[in-house]
């Protein structure tokens, strides 16, 4: 981790909360954005996959970033996701996001058609060439065209305001060529991680953070194991690594991504309202395990006090006596859901 | 092929010529329109993938819908591609093409995220409930989440206005397994191909019709393949299928789809315009090699008078002394275009 | 389909039955032969994919051979499996088969490592230089490396003992493209599909025949369908090609590859015995419904008097009532079973 | 890394080098042992997929073990790759491997059919029942049916023979996920990682060791990256796991599989002889720009006086000016390299 990246630390791809009628609650909104800064994490990542970016309106992508925009103050950096339409509509994205701050960075991926990395390339080299923002590559393979090593090295060798690649494969070997065909020219370029399951690893290997929906749940283990992690604690680090890879697993298997991780928010104190894409009715997350998995999580790392949505029918402690002895009850807690999820067919 | 079926027949899912600064041009599209029915096709289907939906914005893809309606006049049926960011946005969708006329009929995917059976199910059903247009299911599992054969059955048996399923996966199993859950209850629903490489087996196998990007650069070969077919002149329907597998390939792996099939349009004596899609500089498609294959099937099947885009240098008939010989011909040149291709690192 | 092919028609690629040793069962794999010969397939393949080839020692896949050369005496052709642990030995087989007789046709494909193209072609083409009988190529993309469509027209090309190709892709435009590429220059070339729920379309788009699994339960029915689509009786034979994907999805889906198949023999009247892949207690195919949807499936084909291990308790005709009810109970019982199934996590 | 399980350190799995007739060149595999041993090795693990355990019949396969038992006398740890035909005959060869001496243990793996997780857990049981001698599970799912969380936990509690498990998926999040379900019950069961390229994340995450071909190929790098890294020298190991990406890609994209490894050794000063699968022409490895690489490599971390197969026309120091600048040439030359391969069409 060198000292002058562009972009370093815990983003938090933040999750929008609803209303009854299905719209933004833009004070809900608020009121998540200030507890996330509240709890340590370096920024924010609004319109990202966690936060289904695809599921809302031209209007509403923009009017998200205006409200996290203004909350935020300056107190944390900004990624405004911007993937649009096309390669105009998304320069006028990045435009527009310019106005709102210097400090927001744009971050583009490419949706539905599978792109050879020729056109990978010319389509950000075409944005690198237009946008007044910095931006940062998203690299998510199971979702959208990948980026392959030649086209990340050719695109930071020519364009200067592409600063960083966020890179949601987990793929370690492929994060250690990226960053060695890169860093020696551009020593300043970003590498994130969106894997939360291999944060530790990641960082170690030379990642600069990590864009992790888990950081919208737990951000003060998120921070935790980040800080752990860049102080050489590795002991301490990998028992939070390990524990997140279990709550990141219920989360991310539970449930539809990214609803998992609303109904994690939800238990923590907050309203998410009903998401976007329709639920049949055998796909309702077992918010009572959830719940209990999280408490034994938070507790566990000393974060007892947090109210995790009025639901906390476990004592709090019995789970606290020792270190190994609670791991496992999270882990048998955990795998009792995930069967009971798979027994419903939700898995 | 059951004669009351809702859906029969080649529907063309007609690519949009840009203009010089890449917006719709309106007249040119509704040249090709005419032309499109004047050479057979049975239906339209704007707003597909071949038509590049998702490079629209949320205007464009109305106003596409619009000009197509407006030009089509009720010659032919049209299938309107309605898939949108979200169940409302895409309900709402349904419904102003529903107001556009009685024959419309809309076709919805989902994108980006991968999703469950369930939740392909939860999608649909919410549309199928709400939508008062009749709606055509699209499973296109190498851009989107894959509709199964239980979901297909569960949303055929419980919805009536889901009429039929667009399928352009290309595996005639999948299709048979769907033709078997689904007619035996619902005799008029519809089973159409968008995998225009199996046309002939499929309907051989009871699909009704196809999707077939194919038919916007050749509609009198695919309606003739569809004719033959169906009339049972199969040795002479193989020969045809064969030759559009070749044309198929040549125009599905030259270039990034779907830019091959612009490049042949353009042939065919349009001004398709530049793509969206941003192209390096090493992408440029052989239109040299594409419009003598192009010639030269064409020809080779008695549409010899047909200009292709004024650059035929080939003398039209050299090609077309035996049938078999000009079959290795067609072949020799798409396979030395391929090779140049690769060698260019574009397929 | 031509007539000068050199292999054509429907060959079985037989099971081979064990005794309570786990020995191969002489006598019964005698009495199999002489049955499916009987039932009408056009040709045996032993050593396949479904007679678990590589669970059997090098010495007990030359008695096989042995076995069923000398119980065949000529009656049909023999397509022997000798694919072995290097082309050394794969050669060394080639002779040994070479001296058993004429008519016997070597079949080889390439385990374990993912090789190139450019390795698959350099292995078969060492075998097609040294072999002294007919090679044809195993194409089995989901359990060996892959043989391109380039790669098949090299070997065609330069090597006269490799004849045929059996593909057990089912991907239905990969065989028009290799059929393409081949034919012309060797039209006594055969292609066999090994993928029974495409057989009709896969004849129909100029198949020679098929080595399919199916044939080792119901020969009667699997030679149906081949007479009647190489007939051009093609709305009889789409009943029997959509009856005979609703048995092959049972056989292979309800067990462990091919395990349903086993059992399936055994309900036709033969002692298939344990078969060599260990399975836990949870995978014991239900044999009561196999049974039935075997019992009704040949019924209504017209083969009720044949025994099916003696286990019919159904009475035999009262599913026979109509067509169209029989196939949707059979369809009925299919889907129970494999309900089930996935109940019991077998599948 | 706990200090107390079975498995620990650096296991090669050795290549066999061949003689100009094919066969095993056992004074050479002796000498090659040797040399290993030297350079720092744990362990070695002969009949891997490295090994081509696959491409040898039963017969040399055992000849191998015996050749490596007797040559290294005790001196290292040998896990003897044990995978036959079937349970029966694997079981066989776990015997006879069990009576070369205490210190073998046996891996095995299972081929061809893509088994149900049900099987695979049936496959391992039966042998853990009834192998005299402790087993390694080796996943490697590229080739092999994978083994996945509940099976390897399952085994473990189930089996005290299971003690290890060898995974060469490369997947870090997987091995967390294994640790967690096994290392509570079985502290002792060892991790293996066969992925070189994720060795260093691989210990700090919590496995004990690999079983690395690049260990085959440069053992005193592999060895100083596992000292340095289980040291806590995270920078220093870092650097060297970085060049170890660069020069296993190199091995391994460069060339068919393990030829890559082949030709590496080769240059190492050993005789490895021509692999057993037929490479064509176009397919011969590039070996002056692979000891180039090599050459660098070796000198860049001090072991400049290693000869390379008397090929070294590079000066040897050159590149050694600053660690910076050798790092940059290193991958210079295999861009190069690769660039070259792939333009060939051998990658």
């Amino acid at each position: 981790m060198t000292s002058h990246v562009c972009l370093q630390g815990i983003f938090t791809p933040n999750l929008v909360p609803l209303d009854c009628r299905g719209d933004i609650n833009e004070p809900e909104l608020r009121r998540y954005i200030d507890w996330l800064i509240a709890k340590g994490v370096h920024g924010l990542y609004p319109n990202g996959s966690t936060g289904e970016f695809t599921r809302f309106t031209v209007e509403e992508r923009r009017r998200i970033i205006e409200i996290v925009s203004d909350q935020t103050r300056g107190r944390v950096a900004i990624l405004a996701g911007a993937a649009e339409a096309n390669v105009k509509e998304t320069i006028k994205a990045c435009e527009y996001y310019h106005q709102l701050g210097r400090r927001a960075v744009a971050i583009v991926a490419r949706l539905y058609y599978k792109l050879s990395p020729a056109s990978v390339y010319a389509y950000f080299k075409e944005i690198g060439r237009n946008t007044p923002i910095d931006v940062t590559l998203y690299n998510i393979p199971m979702f959208a065209s990948p980026i392959d090593v030649p086209t990340v090295r050719r695109l930071a060798d020519e364009c200067e305001k592409v600063v960083a690649i966020k890179d949601s494969s987990g793929d370690i070997v492929n994060m250690i060529r990226m960053i060695q065909a890169v860093r020696p020219h551009r020593p300043e370029f970003a590498f994130l991680t969106g894997w939360d399951a291999a944060l530790m690893p990641m960082l170690l290997i030379g990642c600069d953070g990590g864009t992790n929906a888990s950081s919208g749940v737990v951000p003060e283990l998120t921070r935790l194991l980040y800080d752990l992690t860049v102080s050489g604690r590795l002991d301490e680090a990998r028992q939070v690594q390990f524990d997140l890879v279990t709550l990141f697993d219920t989360m991310i298997y539970s449930a539809e991504f990214p609803n998992g991780f609303r109904a994690a928010v939800d238990l923590r104190g907050f309203n998410m309202g009903i998401g976007r894409q329709p639920q049949s009715d055998e796909q309702v997350t077992d918010l009572a395990a959830l719940s209990r998995a999280l408490q034994c999580l938070l507790s566990q790392h000393g974060f007892t006090d947090e109210p995790i949505g009025g639901c906390s029918t476990s004592s709090g402690k019995p789970d606290s006596v020792g270190g190994e002895l609670q791991t496992q009850d999270v882990s048998a807690i955990v795998h009792t859901v995930v069967a009971e999820l798979k027994r419903r067919g939700l898995v």
